[in-house]
């Protein structure tokens, strides 16, 4: 018998027969062709990434430690890098809480991994970043949506929601998908409230140093640091190819998310995290961040001035964050964002639908009129004309 | 009431209540200690490190593609790198099945998230790689060891146990502890017994590239390529501190396994896989492996020949493992290992105990007896002075 007849003998987990191929991926992939202008990816702008400092670092690396660069290392990461995540943080963080992980993405598969048993209860902002909610899933968990306003997480819904939950999921600045910043009042209720509900958090940090006016609220980890996961990232502030962020994790957590780093792929690189120790060794992000945030300012303006020009009278919504990558918007009723952009990939802009943001409850009518645009890849003269294309695209779909 | 007076709040999954320090880990961190002798890690020669043509290739990723190296990146892997692997494989392979892992240990993650469900059968060799035990556990399976002799797996046994079965994980050459490597008869008799069985394979082949006599056998996945997914790992041909693996799969479990990468980790790190694709680009290997076969196999030479010299009239057992990285001792009976380990260590020299590496069965008596050498991190000088030291410890040990 030839073997090629057989049935397949791979028999998936249940978790892998669940995962589908993302339509939206799908039609996005179109993006990548040239011409077209991208709101949808959340891609930093190339131009704010530190090359010249990489090439020096890179070889100092080698040239003084290279056989140790290249060789396994200590899973908790390279100590001068733990050292300085550690300093950077504003409340007292001991280098022996610092986890480096494979990008900020990796702290989340190992949350999910230490916290998460299948049906345990997860409760997440409704919408909230779509890369979490596929690390989560992973393990099988009850995801559920906590409602918010421009605040933030609603309270009355959290206490409504929060019995048996294994942790609340936050991303409390420059929020993505929706740009919104928690505010401060209630960041303290949240603590207390969590406090009360012995409700553990996770709090995800990758754009609070993007901030545009004013710094964003203490986080909530520096006010209840033995209940909180913070994770952070250098993909905003330095490079995201280098795939290097952080956790900092309470005493009783730390030793276990070890054991799921090592499980997971032995360590991060350490030629990398050598590198970007030594890119951010001194005053250098002092000096390179305002940078990044005059810059994405400048974007975000020419976003929002673009949108008040081209779509008067079509009854689209918006916001203007303060600080991040991303502005949320919202078509006028009865338009339909994923009906949308196929159209508007053709017209020749992309962005990607809210619906895809949302733990299932995307079929609730507000949510499918959402979109995320983030206005960080394009440029201002960029941003311009594919705000332009899309206007007119949201005004043919309506009829108007 | 003081919210530090409150029990803590986190409730760890099942799999992670489960971990435990390894009382082997602890009593290893002792030979960090200068001084001590190991033999215990897996720690490549850092003299094989090609530190130069690193030092070359990353100032010339930076300068020509600095921008793109930094960036977000696929999932599936830089092309280019996906390419060589596919070329450099002894069977016919797409790069589309090609999948760029961070280091071969997350390609066992990443299987272990696709087609592990709690309770499923997965099967090993026994003894196996220490990293596939802990990366399995993660999916909590019922992990069943098949006993093997020197030319690998019995089939007999591997029939009474398949029944059921996820996959069986196997490391062909040079097995990680034991040194072994399949027979050809061995992996022509398996490759039609597991599509008798329906049986999927996991082919682990971190060290087939480091023989010393002659090459292995055609791996596994050469013969079924629908049949098994293969993993490797340019960890030991290149440098492990970039933790770059792959793994090739076919066509039903490709898309599952970019959907488990996405969420662990977005992507391997971009810039070290184009600095990686421009060191093995044209004949580099070539040229490269063949020095690190010589170095280690004369550092085997050496390490058996201290063997014979020092270990004489002690009951002390060994193999001459034909390439990789390992050699697997036997103590004489009476003798147990993870008992010997602090005596060696505070003698100065380290091993890793046998019973490590057992999926559960290591208290069987012939299992405590044995013993992992690593011959690679150690120099012919050390690996004199540190057998002449383990053995003075079984002497001892022994009351001879």
């Amino acid at each position: 018998m030839n073997p090629n007849d057989l049935p397949s003998p791979w028999v998936l987990a249940r978790r892998a027969a669940r995962m589908n191929p993302s339509v939206i991926r799908e039609i996005l992939k179109v993006t990548e062709r040239p011409g077209i202008i991208s709101f949808a990816g959340g891609l930093p702008s190339p131009a704010t990434f530190p090359v010249g400092e990489f090439a020096t670092a890179s070889a100092r690396v080698l040239q003084q430690d290279g056989p140790a660069a290249l060789q396994y290392a200590a899973s908790e990461g390279f100590a001068p890098l733990r050292e300085k995540v550690a300093a950077m943080l504003p409340w007292p963080v001991d280098p022996g809480q610092v986890l480096i992980t494979t990008g900020s993405q990796q702290a989340l598969d190992l949350v999910a991994k230490v916290l998460v048993d299948p049906g345990s209860r997860v409760l997440v902002e409704t919408p909230t970043y779509l890369g979490a909610l596929q690390a989560f899933a992973t393990q099988e968990p009850e995801i559920v949506g906590v409602h918010g306003d421009d605040e933030g997480v609603l309270p009355d819904d959290l206490r409504a929601k929060a019995a048996g939950a294994r942790f609340l999921y936050l991303l409390p600045n420059f929020q993505n998908p929706t740009g919104r910043t928690m505010s401060e009042a209630r960041r303290a209720g949240l603590a207390e409230l969590a406090t009360e509900l012995r409700l553990p958090l996770v709090e995800d940090n990758p754009y609070g140093d993007l901030w545009f006016d004013q710094p964003p609220p203490l986080p909530l980890s520096a006010r209840r640091p033995d209940h909180c996961v913070y994770l952070g990232s250098f993909s905003k502030v330095l490079a995201p190819g280098l795939r290097l962020g952080f956790l900092v994790a309470p005493a009783p957590l730390y030793p276990k998310l070890l054991q799921a780093k090592q499980a997971a792929d032995l360590h991060s690189p350490g030629f990398d995290q050598r590198m970007a120790a030594q890119v951010v060794a001194g005053d250098f992000l002092d000096r390179h961040v305002p940078r990044i945030r005059a810059l994405y300012r400048s974007q975000r303006d020419a976003m929002v001035a673009a949108l008040q020009r081209e779509t008067g009278g079509l009854g689209v919504e918006w916001n203007v964050p303060g600080g991040g990558m991303f502005l949320w918007a919202r078509l006028p009723p009865g338009l339909n964002a994923l009906e949308l952009l196929p159209r508007a990939v053709e017209a020749g802009v992309a962005f990607v639908p809210g619906a895809a943001f949302h733990a299932g409850d995307s079929e609730d009518g507000q949510a499918l009129r959402t979109l995320r645009l983030s206005f960080v890849t394009a440029s201002a003269a960029e941003i311009d004309r594919g705000i332009a294309t899309l206007a007119a695209t949201i005004r043919q779909a309506a009829g108007a």
